[in-house]
């Protein structure tokens, strides 16, 4: 890896390779420039982050419309860091420059725990005196304190400490062997680390004790299984195979694919980023999203008792789904034919890191794509679909959330989110009963109930940035039956309703009208149903926030009080719980509620517009979610709807297919089954 | 097949093959026996159908239990004719002792049109003087009728010739070229024909009238991709093989995979039904659900317009899911390594058919089952997950529905349905106003808006038949903030509401709640969470029926006014909609409505129960769906809740594991990741 950096470099230096796109994450070369000029001015600092600040958006549209002409915009550093006394400060570095062209320090703020901020916290907590004590108490011999382990989260927010010193919540457990999982041993007290002393400075303990679990280990590793009757022996293999490599170039990091072009883009925060998401049309390279990303989530849960109302993690803003992502394995987390990207970030020295294999890029059979047979004569097509997926996988401590961006060939975008790791548990009493928040699991291990809400961040460019977003309700005709304009009864319509302005556009799911939101550039009509071109958003999961107005999450995370809002685009607002989240108040809501009330009547109708989406599921844990949790899939869709004047993947070429006169004349027809598959038989392929 | 077929009659005349199983379909042989016991008692008739009258249920369960000793149920034939002079026939043919055991004369119910009633209309039109005329004032010279073809429709239901004479409804097209789709020149008007005279004997014209379309065609056979540009090229195979065959044993029509165990029946109404689905719980055979069928469907359209009042097809009850599905192509329909079944029908004249490749069943790689990562150590494990997919694909005329029941390892099952195929078109003149009760979505071709809604049959066997049914809703906890009993505001939980009656259980989807509905065994409570054994419904795509109350689509499709309705188990309540769907009047309405009205308090508490789901979605077309509509899918799941004392897949092999001795220790590791994948650069698999 020193070599290749060394060599990236030294070509960089000399020329010998192309600028970086400009929306390409800083390279490793990037991150140590900008840390060295940080270094250089500034002292030493703990490094936070340093990642690309996005092109400005005008710049970025002038430059992509006409790259060889316009101005390349420059490649700038956002830095967060925490000068020697706790203060945070952000700076902006110009790296062509090399200059400091934003400099700021600031107070009251907190920016991200890192994952550097997450392994000290286990070693303080198993030397602190006051930690030792309730590890006794809890039955815990003092001798036991290496089985003592810690998922430390951000504190959330509390108020009896603030949001001027950075702290966390060590959500504390047992293990009686190294290799047992220790989410079957929770414990009942909860250490708050104070990130500045490097010490606890309080514990918070219940009033109704509960000592560590003497059940019986439950894991999931092969000495358990074995132990337990070994594994199956019944799965034979399914290989998949693509011995002439895969449909898609890759040019540094734009993927080119069954006539979908996209920028793949990675932060530290939101994980991927899809930037310039276009469709060639026949020859035309029309644009439809100028960013897509998954840029917020915040994960509720619903015991009421303290100090439980701080487990609502913002597993994007506090932590980072990039930070957090997984290294990926070939034939493990993706199978087939696959091209990795690695994420190259900052560590608190100012050095750069590397996750390898970070974005896994490949394709997959996506079954019948259409099909119709004529009942007449049998003449038939049968085509098969193919899908481009984009993923990473991310750890928040105790959850794993693997992310999914399809393309299909039909022109849908689906964001496939799978959730699966290990529920976060809480210790119970035999016999104590959960009062209906959280459901025991194993015995003595209670599993809150919690929702996932994930913010899905919208920047349309439907044929063009001047997009209007459009609530679509499915609606019985006006007319009862026997009425002149309804006398059958059975009239039905999409009603569409135009958010104009910001406060408008604040809305929330509605089953009963199945409905959905259109992304429409109203200045250009389909040619055929003169409707204006659109992307369809198509979202089935969506819970509301059951935490209530008011409620510490309520106040945090106000991108999820409704399923949709829509601004007027603002090059800074990307992160819809602002962009520090660690122990912010609520007070005031950061994110989406300023932006939303600095100008609630602000005009969204045929302007830049982004939508903000927020989904996800409740989850009421029952015992087969333990002791790992088989992954449970949600999932939406961005359809076309009306942007393109037929189906747009009629070219895919089909398995088989006859025309009435091809079985008449008895030949032409198309045969191109797979002629790998078999009958379980054995025999070969057939018609 | 003719030998085939005498050899299983051999085989079985002379005990050499087992007895079939009960729950399996007729076989051909029995088919033909049945026929030959009517013909030789009533003479010649026509014959609808004959298919197995399933065992009685308690004396199925009487056998299930011990097959040994328990008596062995009855093969019984069901039997659907029309005699001469129209009248139609309903028998039960005891095929043992080849005795008819029922016969009964019906008038006034109109058995399914089957493909053969339904091929016999388009040489009438074409033939009919009326329709004629009608024809070239639509525009097309006399003649040219070779190139006019009709979709024909059983009538639904029209007050106008109530349900006493056998009728359709020829819905017109025309094909400029044999090869066209006759789909982009609907015309104006529809013919009534009369099965019983085989002739036309009423014409509905509208008074607006549309002349045939002058655009040009809109195919999507090869010699037009070929003409506008060609197929794509860059379409890299992608190859699914099982060199060691496949995971699922089969024996008869029992097929076990994976702790699963199920009966896949066929019949040519609901097409799969799946029986005695069991799960093999680490040595105890689990009962989950006695029968699954998707036991019917509607697909009202919403243009108030006469006679499109008239469009809402049942496509099973009044068709057949069965008769009109697909002989499957391997490595077309499905890919891998894949076992069939065939389907037998009779024919009008008595005669057994086969339809070859009816059923599809086949295995995919269903991407991660879980992961977990140890953010302290690294310590992973990886489990990729499998699943089993029991299919068939009907096409109903235009449409094609593609049917997937699939289990998972998790214990869950799902069914997923693919919308493909054509939509459904009307003619329109230039620059007309679709009012909104559809889309231009070609030039003259006005596609309406339309719901496509099935009824999903559960009969829950939950750890035994007596089973409860609960409907369950995410809810905010009692208490404002600040409250004593929800101080911080942030409790929620899952409110469980039983339904005791029939009529409780009448219930609608709610977004809002994230509404579920669990089936439960009260008997049998968890042994961790000490809550019911269960089985959750959960489905996301639950419009409601959008005609009103009191039209002809909500009187005849009473199953479809409620998401969910729960009956007590009665051996004759099989199909929601009645025995006989074409041209019921609605009054009164047929299937659950009727045994709902029968005893609406009836009881549903601890006893065999089923639930009736309606689901689907509604369509509002758009030029992406033409000439060929890309797939839709829609899916739900029914997931084990409090069923497992923990994760079921705990013992799938998985393909990467580690534990943190194992990382200290260097050793022990398990890496058994896909040897075939690739990375795109064309190196090998690497960890």
């Amino acid at each position: 890896m020193a070599l290749d950096r060394l060599k990236s470099v030294a070509s960089h230096l000399t020329g010998t390779v192309a600028p970086p796109h400009p929306f390409d994450p800083l390279s490793n070369a990037e991150i140590e420039s900008a840390a060295q000029i940080i270094r250089t001015a500034k002292g030493k600092v703990a490094y936070n982050a340093i990642t690309l600040w996005e092109p400005r958006k005008q710049e970025m549209m002038s430059w992509l419309a006409d790259p060889e002409q316009a101005k390349r915009p420059k490649r700038v550093a956002d830095v967060v860091g925490i000068v020697p006394g706790g203060k945070v400060f952000e700076a902006l570095i110009d790296l062509e420059e090399k200059t400091i062209t934003k400099y700021e320090e600031l107070a009251g703020v907190q920016p991200l725990i890192t994952m550097e901020d997450l392994q000290i916290v286990e070693h303080v907590v198993r030397k602190d005196a006051k930690v030792i004590e309730q590890c006794v108490l809890s039955g815990i011999p003092a001798s036991d304190m290496d089985k003592v382990y810690c998922d430390p989260w951000t504190i959330g927010y509390d108020h009896r400490f603030g949001s001027d010193v950075r702290l966390q919540q060590a959500l504390m457990y047992y293990r009686p062997h190294m290799d047992d999982s220790q989410y079957s041993f929770p414990l009942d007290f909860c250490p708050i680390f104070d990130a500045g002393k490097q010490e606890i400075i309080h514990i918070d303990i219940p009033e109704v004790r509960r000592p560590v679990n003497k059940a019986k280990p439950n894991n999931y590793h092969p000495a358990t299984i074995e132990k337990e009757g070994g594994y199956r022996k019944d799965i034979k293999p399914i290989n998949i195979t693509q011995p002439d490599g895969v449909s898609f170039t890759v040019e540094g990091r734009v993927i080119n694919w069954q006539n979908w072009k996209v920028h793949v883009g990675f932060n530290y925060k939101e994980g991927i980023v899809l930037n310039n998401i276009t469709y060639n049309d026949k020859g035309t390279e029309r644009p439809i999203f100028y960013r897509l990303s998954l840029a917020e989530m915040v994960v509720p849960y619903g015991n009421p008792e303290h100090p439980h109302q701080r487990k609502h993690a913002f597993d994007l803003g506090e932590y980072g789904g990039g930070y957090m992502t997984n290294s990926l394995a070939l034939g493990c987390d993706c199978k087939g034919a696959i091209h990795y990207m690695d994420a190259a970030f900052v560590n608190r020295a100012g050095e750069s890191t590397t996750i390898k294999n970070a974005i896994c890029i490949h394709e997959e059979d996506a079954g019948i794509l259409f099909k119709h047979t004529d009942f007449r004569d049998d003449s038939v097509i049968v085509t098969r679909g193919r899908k481009l997926i984009i993923s990473h996988i991310f750890t928040a401590a105790n959850y794993e959330y693997c992310v999914y961006w399809i393309f299909h060939q039909d022109g849908a975008v689906q964001l496939e989110i799978k959730l699966t790791g290990i529920l976060n548990t809480y210790s119970m009493n035999a016999g104590e009963d959960t009062k209906g928040w959280g459901t025991e699991v194993y015995p003595g291990v209670n599993a809150h109930n919690h929702q996932h809400l994930f913010c899905l961040r919208i920047d349309p460019n439907i044929d063009g940035p001047n997009n209007t977003v459009f609530q679509v309700d499915a609606l019985p005709g006006a007319g009862e039956v026997g009425s002149a304009e309804n006398p059958y009864g059975n009239a039905f319509y999409a009603k569409k309703t135009k958010y104009s302005t910001v406060e408008e556009s604040l809305s929330d799911y509605d089953g009963a009208t199945s409905r959905t939101w259109e992304m429409s550039n109203t200045n250009k009509l389909n040619p055929y149903s003169h409707k204006p071109v659109s992307y369809k958003l198509v979202s089935r999961e969506v819970p509301g926030l059951l935490p209530k107005p008011g409620s510490l999450v309520w106040k945090r995370a106000g991108f999820a009080r409704h399923a949709v809002h829509v601004t007027k685009y603002h090059d800074e607002q990307i992160l819809p719980a602002g962009r520090h989240v660690p122990q912010t108040s609520g007070e005031p809501s950061r994110g989406i509620p300023e932006w939303v009330t600095s100008n609630p009547s602000e005009g969204i109708d045929n302007t830049d517009v982004v939508l903000w989406h927020t989904f996800g599921i409740t989850h009421f844990p029952s015992p087969e979610d333990f002791p790992i949790m088989p992954a449970e899939p949600m999932t939406l869709l961005l359809r076309p709807r009306n942007f393109f004047s037929k189906n747009p993947a009629l070219d895919v070429p089909p398995s088989y297919c006859s025309t009435p006169s091809q079985i008449l004349g008895g030949k032409g027809v198309v045969d191109a089954t797979d002629r790998e598959s078999k009958l379980v038989s054995g025999k070969a392929c057939c018609k």
